[in-house]
């Protein structure tokens, strides 16, 4: 059967033995809300009691070349954690507890022992963000595709609760949360610098080290004290996403020494020869999400975060961000 | 600014000018209950009232290897189109209504040209559909990566009113919603009998015909008359995807006379010498849905879809589906 199908680079039994393998991972996320199971055509999740005057927030987004450098390592399992961060955050900013998450592997050949690792990744992301795995595809291309990754998810929250930066004002406090590592941004230049397949095996391991999923500490400092905005650092860096939670007539001030850089970071600049400013723009520089807060709410909000620095404020401006 | 990252294969100028070019395809398809505009971190628009124990469902899919034939036309107006349709007739089998879409747009090169098509179509489908777009990627790889596209699409229903299959029953009838070609499957098969670039305009038009989206006429008949089951008829064909639909105990059995095969279908065969079993299980052989309902209802069913066919039956079995 499908003899000819597979002849033209699709294999059926693949994609079978694929679905077996990533049964388990898929239903480690389930939460009460999700309705059915494997094998319908939709994913399907009830909203959660508890919203008033619910509104779903949605993000797609995938992990960049930061794929390539998984594929250079032959080492998918951590990949999948970078692919839910960098979706659900974008949700958390917004205020929203996640719902459900769904992906999509489009690849040349199906192997479905790397599908099985990015599938575990992603539902070990959809646990630690408190996401149920709803859908996803497995799409074989044939040779000469290069393997890609999307991820999509659905958070949710009361009309009155959502956070859309218009609560910023001039004098609020800009508090970081840490990334110990480049999350998913930057990795054409980091390759570009580096090499597509670096050989050290420690600069491996940091280059995939796995995102920080922020999203359970930005609910507790919800919980603890009124968050103004989020800011999810990703491409652009601090300058290009500060920049989206800034009100007309307000700039933000960075202290550029307000918080340790990780070393990766540094390396980088001092094999590409990088300027600074460059630098900021491409990367986190390792402050990979900030909240906006009142400044008496400062204080509580990096006890409440951990692992958080206080790394500048919001004064009267342009809509400029300034890192001095 | 940022010279290095554009040598590294990172345009970011070509990105503005997509987002320009785009910001009004996205906007046409905005419904009153989408908040914000374009530029927020995630999309957001609200559960729409008039759902009783509202259930989300969702679905993720891509166009498969059409996209390739569509690379090799050097035409991308329609494939968003295609896009939008696999995604949503996976989510209003279940009865549900669209709410809202993202698209994912990975490239190796960003060509603002080719993107502004690709989302012109998908926010020509979402127009089709019902859909607001209100949210997107487009990620540059560099040169090496070949290009792909996801989409994700949300809907809603009412928890009474979701169609899981469990209503279809012995006796129901089916029948059958006309592709008047490929829609978005089967497409490796087809490259490799057809080959990759087809030279004849004709076949070239009719290969990237764009899927029918079935769902604004599903809505239809769910108003009409009470729909035991919808199968959305992709990869798996009629008996790969009828069986998704049948309870324990029933099998389909599908009059193979009882609708007109548009005739590409037979063109694909004949090329390819390709078995009636395998044929059956690549393509949709004309028939792209299929709704179940009782047989007192079937011609109203016909009437109220139009371009559709009574197909077959259901009967007492095994969970087979034959085509006779």
């Amino acid at each position: 059967m499908s003899d000819r199908y597979r002849d033209a680079g699709v294999d059926l039994d693949a994609a079978d033995e694929t679905v077996q393998r990533i049964a388990g991972h898929v239903r480690s996320t389930y939460r009460p809300e999700v309705v059915g199971d494997i094998g319908g055509f939709g994913g399907m999740m009830a909203v959660p009691a508890g919203y008033e005057d619910p509104v779903l927030v949605s993000s797609t987004d995938g992990v960049g070349t930061k794929l390539k450098v998984a594929e250079g390592a032959g080492r998918f399992d951590t990949i999948g954690i970078d692919l839910v961060a960098m979706c659900v955050d974008d949700v958390a900013v917004h205020g929203a507890d996640p719902l459900f998450f769904l992906d999509y592997v489009g690849v040349g050949r199906l192997l479905p022992a790397v599908v099985d690792q990015i599938v575990a990744g992603v539902a070990e992301g959809c646990r630690q963000a408190g996401f149920a795995l709803v859908g996803g595809e497995v799409a074989e291309h044939g040779e000469g595709h290069t393997m890609d990754l999307a991820g999509f998810c659905v958070g949710v929250a009361s009309r009155a609760a959502l956070l859309t930066g218009t609560a910023v004002a001039a004098g609020d406090v800009l508090v970081g949360l840490a990334s110990p590592g480049l999350r998913s941004n930057g990795y054409s230049l980091v390759r570009a610098v580096l090499g597509d397949r670096p050989d050290d095996p420690a600069l491996v391991d940091e280059l995939l080290r796995p995102s920080v999923i922020y999203s359970p500490r930005m609910a507790a400092l919800r919980r603890a004290v009124a968050v103004h905005g989020f800011a999810h650092i990703t491409g652009g860096g601090l300058p290009g996403n500060l920049s989206r939670v800034l009100p007309p007539g307000c700039d933000a001030v960075v202290q550029r020494e307000a918080w340790p850089v990780p070393g990766i970071f540094g390396e980088i600049q001092r094999r590409g020869v990088i300027p600074d400013d460059e630098m900021a723009r491409v990367f986190n520089l390792g402050i990979g999400m900030v909240a906006v807060v009142a400044p008496a709410d400062a204080d509580r909000a990096v006890e409440v975060l951990g692992d958080a620095y206080v790394v500048g404020e919001v004064v009267e401006g342009s809509g400029a961000v300034r890192l001095v």
